[in-house]
């Protein structure tokens, strides 16, 4: 149950953006923008990213629709690594940029003062350049307050059947008009 | 040296806003809305939160900007609370409202899983409401990503002389117009 009065039947983010409509006209623009509108990294590498934070900071629901938007954009084939990074936290799937980003992404998650000149080093020697470095550190810490708003209200989790179609409306609708 | 390209002059998170115009428009309407919009907790407590959440991540930009705007709101006899709070971790000046929602903010600054019934029964039994208890959910939360934007792109803070007087315009005119 969740903590404060929710919709009943709505799962995850949507019940506490239903409740204050205010903020959450700039928690869904903000996501829109920094997930889908055109930049360095594809709309399935930054679907990645906040899949990704969200798996190490456990919020399942975030999790899940964010894997399944990521897989919507990045096709079967290219989804695999995506499996094996959720599964296993295994990198090996992704290129050297991701990798580098993800190493970035981890190390923001655990810990606000976590990313090291080393990392963005790294980084930007795999081919990183200003802009995948600033929205893989923004996504990062957007998951880290999606994901507790998520949490932190004790909503629940969508049906397991619900995640694909979510993930392709996602990709097809985005954000800001859910 | 911050990790990426950033305006020289321009400490903590005004760098990285300047970066890219597209989010920040969405992190300043957040910040407005959740800090400074009408709402049941007065904007001096939200600060409250918002500065202790910062404090806890050991964000120091964020931390000493949201004190002064707490200490613009709360004014000189008020703001001694705040002081021991963030000196101390003293909660003992608050009221027992805030100092259960402070409880709610800190378990869940530490774990996006941290928010337990207990904490939020127990908040409910010092006065807190839904919207109390949203709030500082979504302020915790948001600070979690608004100290890793400041932290993760490696910006520097401002001078000491400079958070009085940012704090007073915080409260006289806000986030979205700076």
């Amino acid at each position: 149950m969740p903590h404060i009065t929710l919709p009943v039947d709505v799962p995850g983010i949507r019940g506490p953006l239903t409740f204050r409509p205010e903020t959450a006209q700039h928690l869904l623009g903000l996501a829109e923008t920094l997930l889908r509108q055109p930049a360095s990294l594809e709309p399935g590498e930054r679907e990645t990213i906040a899949a990704w934070t969200s798996h190490l900071n456990g919020c399942r629901f975030c999790t899940k629709s964010h894997a399944a938007a990521a897989r919507a954009w990045l096709g079967p084939e290219r989804s695999k690594a995506l499996d094996r990074l959720l599964e296993h936290g295994d990198l090996g799937g992704q290129t050297a940029k991701m990798r580098a980003l993800l190493e970035i992404s981890r190390a923001l998650q655990a810990n606000v003062l976590g990313v090291t000149p080393e990392l963005v080093a790294a980084a930007r020697a795999a081919g990183a350049g200003d802009q995948d470095i600033h929205d893989a550190v923004l996504i990062t810490a957007a998951f880290c307050m999606y994901n507790r708003y998520v949490e932190g209200l004790g909503t629940r989790e969508a049906a397991e059947a619900d995640y694909e179609p979510m993930g392709r409306r996602l990709r097809d609708h985005g954000y800001a008009g859910r």
